[in-house]
């Protein structure tokens, strides 16, 4: 089902959900085209884009808001608890260890993996960082589906490679590398560095 | 003339440096058709991407590689040095102060600022986090048009704001709400749980 959605799309849904949660001005109903003005993004697209969750748009009303906010959650899983651990206890690693955020979105943070002897064994904001030659025992008892690969360039396609055996069948990847997986497996690139170059080649 | 790159294409043309700098095989030309074949693109794509760049490729031949990469790293500014400046030096603020990538893009990160008095004088990997109350005055020495914004959601907007009277140009925004700035200026956002969130809807 999900499959369905444009990928653009549902890159989307994320901001219309934060705006809703943030934008609450105790109104009852918001329309799409409230949305789009406050977005700045057309009131077509919005609408379509709503379309693929359960919400149901009333005419000159426009969405319930508490609905809209629901069927969003519902839609990206933020109410289906999720393990996610971190392949990497570096500067980043621990950073996204100790980031809130991912509670919004079902996610729960449990874990790190690193291979220093350092850092094993020790727990940053109340989680541990375990051993990497542990990782797939470690994977299979948190039950994690999830993983953030924070490790340098150079490692980045062998640790994708042990979380796919391992049972992971989504990563998040800092490395800037293009990672290959198997198909049924899923990738999202974040190149940090590359972000900011784009926007200063804009500027 | 940059901003007559569509900003998909843009986007790719790092996937394409990366590639070339880290696949160097010992082969002086490399084809369009190589370069997509590796990436999992279209050929076609790749070639239209590669022409907004001044590389020139060669019928059968394809392009000369060192040229190629010359004309990306042009393109892309990787050549002209750039400062950037991180606002909030929290965790993800201070992996980003110490993180290696920005330089193959011409970008180096000078400070941090942060209110926090304790932190305020500290160095991180040898670069000083300032005190935010003299963000201009540092901005304007450091001669920085980049910003990276590491705080708070609540704190995103008037941070935001202060970096756009401090001459800050483009804005790189890891806080999950949508900024808004006066045209002419960038922001591009990445907000990290809703990227994992993604993954986790289409797994």
């Amino acid at each position: 089902m999900k499959s369905d959605i444009p990928v653009t799309s549902l890159q989307r849904l994320p901001v219309y959900l934060n705006y809703l949660k943030t934008s609450g001005d105790g109104d009852q109903y918001i329309s799409s085209g409230a949305i789009a003005r406050a977005l700045d993004m057309g009131e077509v697209l919005v609408r379509k884009d709503l379309a693929y969750t359960s919400a149901q748009g009333r005419t000159r009303v426009g969405y319930k808001r508490e609905e809209l906010i629901a069927a969003l959650e519902d839609y990206l899983g933020c109410n289906d608890r999720k393990n996610a651990v971190i392949f990497g206890a570096g500067g980043l690693g621990c950073a996204l260890l100790s980031y809130g955020g991912f509670k919004n979105y079902g996610i729960d943070v449990v874990a790190a993996f690193d291979n220093d002897k350092n850092k094993i064994g020790t727990e940053v904001d109340g989680k541990p960082v375990m051993d990497a030659a542990q990782a797939c025992e470690g994977i299979a008892a948190l039950g994690a589906k999830l993983a953030v690969i924070c490790v340098p360039a150079r490692y980045a396609q062998s640790v994708a490679d042990l979380l796919i055996n391992c049972g992971v069948r989504s990563i998040l990847n800092f490395a800037p590398v293009l990672l290959k997986v198997p198909e049924g497996f899923t990738v999202r690139n974040i190149d940090v560095a590359a972000n900011l170059a784009i926007l200063s080649s804009l500027s």
